[in-house]
């Protein structure tokens, strides 16, 4: 059956919200309405940019993030995390009931900090609308945008460039001083809202393409 | 004029390195040159993964680069390039008189330690060619890979994943100790060795598609 765009979008957009945080992201909400208010697009993943806690391993597994925020985030916030994570009583704690499960034992682990940038997954109608809309993000700050498909649903993925991320915990341990966990906040905080700034202005720019 | 992918192909490899480095990084030199015996591909760009400590700034310049290597390093030699550059005497210093052109004032700068993955950009003879290149790196841990045109040149970029990045020095002070960076030497250096390991098995997967 050949593939149909329009059907395809209306099934997408009714469909339930899978991402483990299960709403939108609200700081990327507008800019995924106006792209799904164009008829020759819509969006099928979007994230504002995030800041986590995640334990370090080659291949992705369910349950690695510890702690996950796509809010500007406090020192005091991130301390109280490491705390956690640090302290030698899990098997009592509640929550993490769910590593435990899958056998994850942190004891033994590398707990990475990580700034990731803002992401968006567009469907596009054909080739030109998906050309299109290439070339106007990856010239105004999406630097790491690619093509993923070529065909069907002619995807595209739109990436920006802010980016932070070093092993902050090891065996237990937190590696680095406050000093240095002020300025990552800082820096972190910086390049969430350099996203943010990207996310206002393809916002503007999406209205100007048809 | 119409392109020509074979005129492309002779021109581009013919020509001098553009790079900083101005040579072929070995560790990628014999993938680049499986690919571009093949006759739909031929690389355009490409490097092994690197480390690199950075000053940092929103936008490119040039001469921001304080130290880059492709081979894996040594604590030792990490601690050398740190102490140089948060010496006070910049102005004294000649390998630094590129930046005091630039007027690039190291002492109230933020200086990255960054360790980047494997990267490669190649230009394919037609939409077929590139559609087949990209579903077998994708598939085969460059994660990060995506396509660049969709005419021309048919370009696509590879990369993989592997990546470490936060702040090193700020206003020429040391922000970590030896601890962590005996750490990120050892995390960095495996990452530069999953890297290769990637690059050998493109190599040898490359030699499958015609």
């Amino acid at each position: 059956m050949a593939f149909n765009f329009e059907n395809s979008k209306n099934v997408f957009l009714s469909k339930k919200d899978k991402s483990d945080k299960q709403s939108w992201d609200e700081k990327i909400a507008k800019l995924c309405k106006e792209i799904n208010n164009k008829k020759n697009y819509f969006t099928t993943s979007s994230c504002s940019g995030r800041i986590v806690l995640i334990i370090e391993e080659n291949k992705k597994k369910p349950n690695l993030f510890l702690f996950r925020t796509h809010d500007k985030i406090k020192f005091s916030e991130l301390k109280k995390e490491l705390r956690k994570i640090c302290k030698d009583n899990y098997n009592n704690r509640k929550n993490l009931k769910n590593k435990l499960r899958n056998k994850i034992n942190l004891k033994n682990k590398t707990i990475y900090f990580k700034q990731e940038p803002c992401i968006l997954v567009v469907s596009c109608r054909n080739k030109e609308s998906q050309w299109k809309l290439f070339n106007l993000t990856r010239n105004n700050g999406w630097k790491k945008s690619g093509i993923l498909t070529l065909d069907k649903k002619f995807l595209i993925e739109l990436m920006s460039t802010e980016n932070i991320s070093f092993p902050v915990c090891n065996k237990s341990r937190v590696l680095v001083d406050d000093d240095f966990l002020k300025i990552i906040v800082k820096k972190a905080n910086n390049n969430l809202e350099r996203g943010w700034g990207k996310i206002e202005r393809l916002k503007k720019l999406i209205l100007l393409i048809r």
